[in-house]
């Protein structure tokens, strides 16, 4: 049976707030990247069993900041399987707070091997792995093309989930 | 007098590295941040001064990602001004290391106001500080549209910089 | 009523980690604080609620390491109030995976006075927020002091708690 | 020739700070690694080369914290080799700013051996990386003992160095 999206849940922790009192915006792909390990392990999968031979790093990441989050915000993580290739699997996560949409980005990882001395390499998606994941649609964004709308004001009225 | 580039050297920290013996993927936005930073105050500013009542939060932010970066490698952010509009900045950053790509991305940043007990209210740029910064064309990244070359590997042969 | 000691448990993620395949030392100060924090919401508290005009900076922090933690990982931290004065706070922290010590610390924190343009400035703790903890006796740890035991080896057999 | 002290300079970087506007207290741990890893390279060492075999992991960290650092100061981490065992290396890092002590800590390092799918076990240092570094006394910080004084305020005269 394959998963195509899953809700991670947590708590803003103060050492992820800036000077400028919220979250600092390289956070939030820290917060995507743990909805993504925590999928995995939702299907008895881990990124990096110990002494793993394959890695998943990442090979583009994207996030539009639409609401700023603060210290012990209580924020969900909807993360969905939106793309599937041989080598890369390609994510859509949208962080929400208080039923609003906090930020929306995706995230392309590829399947590498590792070993000692040598080089990172592109290799093919294990079957048992790529099997676990089921292609879904991503979620539309109200107002998210829409950088000028949003230039207007950081608290725009989009309509939660 | 405006600046439209900058360079920021650094050398990569242990603390950036993660278990892949890499530096961790949301690093590289931190890497770009820094080198905004070091522009600002190469132009005589800062982002926050002190007691500062106008902010520059992240409207959006992406990087795609063609080289691995590990511990102690000295690199490169090449900033450039691509964009500027009433009420934000947008910026292109090149990562080099080792005179070659190591990752390519933007950042668009938005004017807030910040008052105690008020949310984030976008404002129109100051005048002194749009001044100072000219608007430049963002590089060309061989082979950066190319999410499909680049799934051939992780170590491409991209001419560098 | 008063608390002394609180469980905090939380899984380690992957960006806790570093290129040795552990957790970076500075992350544990991290764990204490977050278990700090989940202790004062458990009481009703928080250390920093919106606009607070308090603040609780660090006097003192320490650890000794004991076992090396990995990705993945459950972790509890065992948190105890072991001193109060007038203007602090003083925490033992305790992080257990696996029913063993992995690392054993203290943090002192002290009450400050947060006025925008001013210097932080020690005050008094208020009454409401002193009278909801209660100090209890820290927790022996088997080899602790032992730093030479434990320069032996890494894995010592210290039983769990 | 050996070397026992050694003063590292940066700045203090936006993600750095914290909401109470001042920098979190577990980044002046990774301040003084990342004076230690400067410190190695003077002497021509990594503390990490590629492919090592050993690793240094810490096994005790502490600070104490006289003065608060904000974005953009410019500040000195002072190391000096204090100890030195057939397995470990003990540094203190005083943090200063100013001409102001910041903050003054020690840390213990171990030196271990990390193979691939064993535990981390302890080593003697090999001797070509023992000789390259001298045992100097600890500075005495005027008022460091005096947790009491520093309870008094957060900004009190302490000569600076």
């Amino acid at each position: 049976m394959a998963i195509g999206e899953f809700v991670y849940r947590r708590r803003v922790q103060y050492k992820e707030t800036d000077a400028s009192g919220i979250v600092h915006f390289s956070m939030f792909f820290v917060f995507a990247e743990e909805a993504e390990h925590a999928m995995w392990r939702d299907v008895g999968l881990s990124v990096e069993p110990h002494a793993a031979e394959i890695g998943w790093p990442r090979v583009s990441a994207s996030f539009d900041f639409l609401r700023a989050l603060r210290f012990e915000d209580e924020i969900e993580v909807r993360l969905r399987v939106i793309g599937k290739t041989a080598k890369t699997f390609r994510y859509q996560a949208i962080i929400v707070h208080n039923g609003r949409y906090a930020a929306a980005g995706t995230m392309t990882t590829i399947c590498v091997s590792k070993r000692p001395d040598q080089p990172l390499r592109a290799i093919a998606i294990p079957r048992e792995i790529a099997d676990r994941f089921a292609i879904v649609e991503p979620l539309e964004i109200p107002g998210r093309p829409g950088t000028d709308s949003r230039a207007a004001t950081l608290d725009p009225l989009i309509p939660g989930p």
